[in-house]
């Protein structure tokens, strides 16, 4: 199980994020309340928006806590809006092109959770990217794969029905083989300019979610931490979550339901 | 191009190779001479045969030339059959998962050379992988997907027709998509009782590969160094060479002229 | 609070101690029971005495559970007398530099515990070294420090009086320029021959130390872990422990009150 | 020899100097031109002012030209004042502690050149730093020691000043101990306001450096690079340049020949 937080606002410092604020998201990489997995070491990663509309990436292997180039970035890079990731590794091993956020053109993505019985379904899933996607697969997430999924099946168009194609698509390939499967998937992914967010798992309990808002923006994080002026508030199993400049709406996410409700 | 040297025979410590030889690998990874590319400073590996069926492994991001572990450990490990790769990238970035050897169970294996239109034909090629091979693949380049195309091909069972079916292969899947490619293929590999070299190349120049002799052992090479009693000549081009406690076999190794040969 | 262990007896593969056991020492690093700091992801080491007089140096910044050349060289290595170390830091960056063991001819040494107001000392302890020592630290930790000022106050002379005047030296200096220090030290070290340990604190409580005898041999260890034959029991505070072929023997090491009681 | 270059002028990406020009700052380090060394693989930094009177630092030790995070950082931080540097070593091992720039403060400090004889020197040089200044050293190289002893000696009041006092103490202390050093001294420095930089040797050939003057600003570099609009020239050994906004000026640093004038 993974922490993240992200941001959307104001201009913000990332170490107002990630190293200043008691709680902060490097503070979880050595000691997480909300699960049971309070080391997050297994690397680490920040992508943000600057001028460009491509986010900028850091990813490094040393756990957040002890790597100093993270610490001098944070202090000098102010964005609008930023993704941020600590990983407690469940697929591939400890490797760069294996932390989050992973990107692609003005898109960045990062997720707490996973697919059970992975390895039997990779394969499968795979085969759905076109030629152009599966060149970019760098690591051997679950994560990355999903991201590059929803990529594939209109993001940037629609992104909740994106997403709620790839959970279907995972569930009916489960099917297909016979494999039960459990999606459980709290994730936050931006183009530059909207911040989105998931909280759902297919069954049981899913990862979680919270929401903060203060007059200066909204910020999405696995727990919350310390913030001045925001208002922290958990977000619903199975929900959608979308911050833009009119603030945060939450709408329901649960495809496997639609999907059986369509069949019906 | 990379450069790689490996040893088969009496046992040697792995700076015998790797560091006190005149024109050593290390030397050469930051001073080729026989490859228009000087500087290998992307990444390393060895495996080595000890007490175990399975090699052991060591392979880093560093240049070879400032790793102190590497140092360290080629003064003190002392092996009768090792592989030697110091890396200069052509496909996949530098992670520690695209740095060779690469092994599976009893196998080990690196290569010098490279596929092109890679990219085009990745995905076709890694179609003919089962998936439990699928599963095994953890890095992007061409070299490990070569391999474990090869270990697929009964590798364990026939060293040579396995390599000659991955080169068919690999053509045949060019020629169904109409994709002009060219195979160089400079290897070794090794089950942990002989050692296994190829010098390759569809069309044009095949990577150098030397084979040198001494009363002690046989040793691969892309170049020579300084090794005291050994004698070292050119492997021509289009050769297979095995090299096991009877002395150095080399044959003929044209996988597309024997397949047309055949098909005519 | 770093962890670490140490073995002396048949040569035993690095992953007996390292990987295997339940709550081995890798184990550890993700979860110690007798400290209060439960993870020690800052880089880890092993020295191991094999052929040659000097030991083997293994040693790097990603946490050991994470790192996969340690699995594979703790798979292949075997060995008579080793030493392993996960970090946790206290002084000095995540860096090669900094972790332990350190490594000076034929001596290693590591170390768990910490010299209070060690920036305020580090300089008047340091010029206690000869140049030749001086030219030897590289990195930035006070445990460092302690083995080359071991090393010149005649460690392989005199091993615990040599440990017993580092720890006298450092309260002579805190002495000197009025510096409330504390000195804890449990710590193992060896010639390649014997192996050393000292579980000691000038006030308070020194850090935990156990050793764990069997007919293949001795451990020393911060915590014990599964071993089977194995008997394991603390070694009280105020300990120096000798470990040979003729078993273990603890007498008290107490520098300070030596001092004062010469003095009286 | 390293290679480095520094920018000072209107807000530029980094990549600007370092990516995109012909023969960039990342490609020289794999084919340098003015120097024997073409490669410099031992790690490099980059150091630039942003919101902040403190520079950001990014250091890492793999080359340049295989740093992803790197590229990325490059196309998305834009400064008005920075500096760059690839590492090929001379002192001290590969190693985040050891890459220039070097910072302190305000200021920022990297160096291409050596001091002969350093280990000789480097412990009589290194008390002439306060306790502070000591504590701040970090890594083992002559390049930090140099730069901490011109912050001691007033580099913020005088830089010129302190840079010559410098020269004259490693040349003394040499004396002393009747060590024949020579001082080789091409740097770049800055307080985030101006930049500074030196071409110096205390006999034979100074490293080269490079002006290059557009109406956007200055460049200072080992060696040039493509530019548009760009003016380059080399600057005479012996020089000390000051760029700021008012351009650039090159007057004579000959610290040595100035002392024995005031004692003749």
């Amino acid at each position: 199980m993974c922490r993240w937080a992200a941001w959307r606002g104001a201009p913000l410092f990332l170490e107002d994020i990630l190293v200043k604020p008691a709680h902060s998201l490097i503070a979880q990489s050595n000691g997480a309340k909300h699960t049971v997995n309070q080391t997050h070491g297994d690397g680490f990663g920040v992508a943000w928006y600057g001028e460009r509309p491509e986010p900028g990436l850091y990813r490094d292997v040393l756990p957040a806590w002890s790597d100093r180039n993270l610490k001098s970035l944070a202090g000098q890079i102010r964005s609008p809006l930023f993704l941020a990731h600590v990983r407690a590794s469940t697929h591939g091993a400890t490797a760069r092109e294996n932390c989050h956020p992973f990107v692609n053109g003005r898109w960045s993505f990062m997720h707490n959770g996973h697919v059970a019985e992975f390895s039997r379904l990779e394969r499968r899933l795979e085969s759905h990217l076109s030629n152009m996607l599966y060149q970019r697969r760098e690591g051997a997430t679950d994560s990355e794969l999903l991201f590059l999924l929803a990529v594939q099946m209109g993001l940037s168009r629609d992104p909740a029905g994106a997403l709620s194609a790839v959970v279907a698509l995972v569930a009916e390939e489960a099917a297909v083989i016979g494999v039960a499967t459990t999606i459980r998937l709290t994730c936050a992914f931006s183009d530059g300019r909207t911040l989105f967010g998931v909280r759902y798992a297919s069954e049981g309990e899913a990862p979680s979610l919270f929401v903060g808002e203060s007059v200066d923006g909204i910020t999405l994080a696995s727990e919350p931490f310390e913030q001045p002026g925001c208002e922290w508030r958990p977000v619903p199993p199975m929900s959608f979550v979308t911050a833009d400049e009119r603030g945060t709406a939450i709408r329901r996410f649960d495809p496997l339901a639609q999907r059986f409700a369509m069949t019906a």
